[in-house]
């Protein structure tokens, strides 16, 4: 009963690869049944086949693979699009306009507009379009967030999120093509580190405290003179509810490994995670002691439960929280509903708030508002 | 290109079971093709075609698949053994003597004898004995036997580790069954918590000094009244090169979760590793400052830079652990060379180890000899 | 050869006077010699008393005591003002034009101009006005300086600070006067948690790189209706060289105890420090793996193996971080040079800074002069 | 209303001295009236003199200093014998003796037979014999004395202590006379490392357990050649009440700085600390979460709070453990009771398990009475 299975990008040697294929398979509920894997078009077929992928479902491109797969009864149940980023919202929209489930890496567009795009086409056509936020899909993230719904913190007042490396602060390596790009507008966009970590961080946030961004300030700076983008971003804002929110991201952050922390405070209680201790929540009640909350203790949430494969202190790891977006995603193919479940609109939510930290930091730190059009 | 691969035991709402078809199948090198997965016949039988495997190879029973895979040209390339303990030697028997490579769950059998016994086919049979000694196959463990192996900390001169919890603790509940067997002989054999816990820290002390256990001394204790078998041991012992060895496990220490630690000092530097965060060792060179090993940063040692599937910093977990027992035994299925690969005389040495601390905490903490007899 | 000391506040039951006594006596430098300890006279009276001052100097209030000790041939030789912030200014003042030495508990004043009126009479008089930021006097928070100092960090490019605990997070003990006052203009001034708290962090991130504050940008909150004054803010900074500053601060972080914790990130490496384990540094050299380094190793600088007094790995703990004030008090009371000690110029920039974070939040987080106008 | 205290030994560069002299004045509660510092008559002197002792009565050496301060009407009310182990029974004999209470660093006493005569002294003179057991005078460690006596872990089952470092790991250095004489049993008598750290661990076991050491297997290890005392040791033991313990002990653990921690596991709940992180105790009720319980939270025991001069997440660190036992002391002495200041018996209980692990060590493990005679 597994459901098939089409990937687009994530060629050999690509980083985000290997977490998709585990993440994909290691529940056993998709095979990976088609694929464009590599922009060269011999290759990408080559390793699709290496994968197990049949002969006339390895693709040269994702254009051949779109013929080839609208055309078949056993057509791939969904499609990730997990090629350069400019291409995502071309292929996104083809594939949903095809009537395919697409899940997205982010950014899942370059703009505004084209995210809008996206929801009103996933809208229209009852496909699913979902992006990759995939920390939001550890249990112990899952877990936050239904702490926040029942009500167990009060009413959230700050959030405090931070998401910093110094993978990228080696002046001498910062013209290594594999740097360079995030930090060139011709390849990235308007934004560098926090469009491509920061809005991590800043999608959890709004996730576990269950409201929208809607206005922010941004302090951007570029601490390598050759580097047009930022490396090193704040972004105050507040979310619908009025929660204050502070975000730091950076990629000169020499020593932190992946620094994705965040912190969340309400009336009564705070609450601390870490992505590189991802199965443990730090919670501490008002006025009590901080206490440990583990993966896979008994009566955590339904969510949390749901998405723990191994017992107590075994730890999990990033895959599975790759893995745990396939298995709602899985489900909510089969009709179920997944409410924690990144989508379109999250996607559409994200562009519009790197836009406004652009806006914000061009402006001197002026206060923006972060909400797309379509949803103010 | 992909491996048959079948299962023996591992059933539905098994705690051992996910691990092993995740870690089997996350890298895409073998397929579960055969399963006995089931005490109960039909629901082996239910269950193994859930996961996708055909109706005519999903068997009531072992010995019914012994006979169904015998006889196929495509019968299965490696059979995993996870049922009750006092099977593994049966199992494990039978399926080498038919000429299949095994994947045995710990403790491999339940006598010395035995243990000699499955040796001697393995040797005779050519046939890969694996036991799944999973932890020593984290990248980082790797690491800390390479850098033993490089002369980096010098001769090693103490190997202090524990693997304790505190999951059995609650007295009220130490008639549940599935609490209780462990420490009553009649299920569990001789040792409770040292041949259940204690004995991976044991290989693993063994593993990493690159030396065999010798000798040892052990001090047993029953902490709740109603068990016969120890939960609670202290282990001292030397390896063959004279290295100091000091062991503790327990199940009664409430607050710890998963508490498998090791720490190795030798001449020139001292290492820790813990199971809770496995991606990271500790390292101390002589007279310089701790400094914090990553896993997948540059230049690791080629072990465990071949096990490591996600960059630094994102957790891999434990579920990859096994998979890279996997990942060591389709080479070695392939006729590759993989020292690291936890073998029958392994199993073997743990049974002998375990044996030699019952009779060693029985007669007062007296030294005895912990080799079995075919390695004296 | 002890130095004569006199204490106005800090009477019984005060947070701050314990710290004084200790770190002021344990090293044998100074014998508390008069005092002015409560705003009750007869208990201040009776306090100093007990705590070995002669009836003489056992003084009822701060200006009976000028009057006291400026008499005297051995008059006291510092004075420490541990009073409430409003009569900071004008004790200190008095005490300074009556040529005596003076530690200032923080805020220094409650306006730039006093600020700037202390100055010049600590120039002018050539008496030291050192001001209590005693974070600075941490061994390692001087190993960090020294280490930005030697260049062993090359460049730095950001320093990302906070000082954030959960002590005024209970909304039913808002109005509580201890906590109230805090949040109340009439007492507290403009600023609430950045004057308390947050000043200490920016002070700390100046001082370790070396560079003053220039320009910020700010958002306060106030998360407790009952609130005037901010009780979380964020403040982006810019340092004179160019450095980019980043500082969180908020009393309502429920389970943070004293979350002053700080990283500075340069082109060759990292640093991170916390007050809570203050012993250590962590310390990052680019493309090198982080490594821990210990309070009292060898080979540390001058500044912290100067003020260290216990082996490795023995605590010194906050006591001895004023206790290091005082001795460098002592020094430079005696003529030494001690460029570490943190005097009116800093209290003057600390004060500053608050007024120019208050006008930045008032004004939407606009940018502005963050220097006192004397320095401009 | 000070009390005048002597000191005897911690004379300049000492170790040790520090501590006691801060430990004994922070508080106010001890001047230093008396001193026979160092061995060298004129250098001791001189220092007593530089330390503010008046010059009459800074003695030459012990003997002295008894004669002086016996004839005096205001001699000191505490002498702190801080010297080379084996002249501590002479001296504190002699004290005792002369009706002097007296502070003894560990060991007390070189053989068991001088324990129990400075036992039967104390006890026939009525003065205190204390012993510097500091460690389990830390706020932290006195809570969980208090939480086992109040029942809130049930019945104690197991403790596990440790108390390692790799200060003595070095080879090259093993002659250097300041790590030498401790592993020679010409100047440390029959035990090494044992002795020297194993034995804060088993007092702190026993003091934390309520129950007293009764029997003991031992493990000894010398891994430098040249040694001939152990320098790595492993002790099994059972308490009065049949509490099982493990200690182990090592110096050389390169990389562990002040490895002393202890595991503490009862019926109903488990708790761990460690020296480097004194002021948190991590304590699991049976069941339930791990939760972290800080130095000077509200509602901690009377014997913590008590012994807290800070706020919360303030460190106090190792000064202030020697200042507890100083606060301690001045209580008693003004007749109040401590029960919690370690004593003549304590000493000598110590003594006693020195003696018993060495005998239990030689003979293979073999378990053996660890009581002092006059206490069976």
């Amino acid at each position: 009963m597994k459901l098939n299975w089409g990937m687009i990008g994530g060629g050999e040697g690509s980083q985000i690869g290997p977490a998709h294929r585990i993440g994909a398979q290691a529940d056993g509920l998709f095979t990976l049944a088609a694929g464009a894997l590599d922009a060269d078009p011999a290759k990408g077929r080559e390793y699709a086949q290496r994968l197990g992928v049949a002969p006339d479902r390895a693709y040269g491109d994702w254009r051949e693979m779109l013929e080839g797969e609208r055309a078949r009864a056993d057509r791939v149940d969904l499609v990730t699009v997990a090629t350069p980023n400019a291409t995502h919202f071309e292929i996104t929209k083809a594939f949903l306009e095809a009537g395919f489930h697409v899940l997205c890496e982010k950014p899942m567009t370059m703009t505004v507009e084209e995210g809008e795009e996206i929801v009103r086409i996933a809208r229209a056509t009852g496909r699913i379009c979902a992006v990759n936020y995939c920390y939001s899909a550890y249990p112990m993230v899952r877990e936050m967030r239904a702490m926040v719904r029942s009500g167990a913190l009060g009413r959230i007042r700050v959030v405090v999120a931070s998401f910093s490396h110094g993978h990228h602060a080696d002046a001498a390596n910062a013209d290594n093509p594999r740097v360079r790009w995030r930090y060139d507008p011709a390849q990235a966009g308007v934004s560098g580190q926090f469009a491509d970590c920061g809005i991590h961080a800043l999608h959890m946030a709004s996730f576990i405290a269950g409201d929208e961004v809607e206005t922010l300030s941004a302090d951007f700076a570029s601490t390598i003179e050759s580097r047009v983008l930022e490396d090193d971003a704040m972004v105050n804002f507040r979310l619908s509810g009025g929660i204050v929110g502070r975000l730091w991201t950076s990629a000169v952050a020499i020593g932190r490994q992946h620094g994705f922390d965040i912190q969340v405070f309400g009336e009564n209680g705070g609450m601390r995670w870490a992505s590189e201790r991802p199965d443990q929540v730090w919670y501490s009640p008002l006025g009590g002691r901080t206490q440990i909350i583990e993966k896979a203790e008994p009566a955590l949430g339904e969510d949390a439960a749901r998405l723990t494969r191994l017992p107590i202190a075994h730890p999990e790891g990033f895959a599975f929280a790759v893995g745990n977006i396939y298995v709602d995603l899985a489900a909510a193919i089969l009709g179920e509903t997944r409410n924690g479940l990144p989508r379109a609109e999250d996607g559409l939510r994200s562009m519009a708030a790197v836009m406004a930290a652009v806006e914000s930091a061009r402006s001197g730190g002026a206060w923006v508002d972060a909400r797309p059009p379509m949803f103010r």
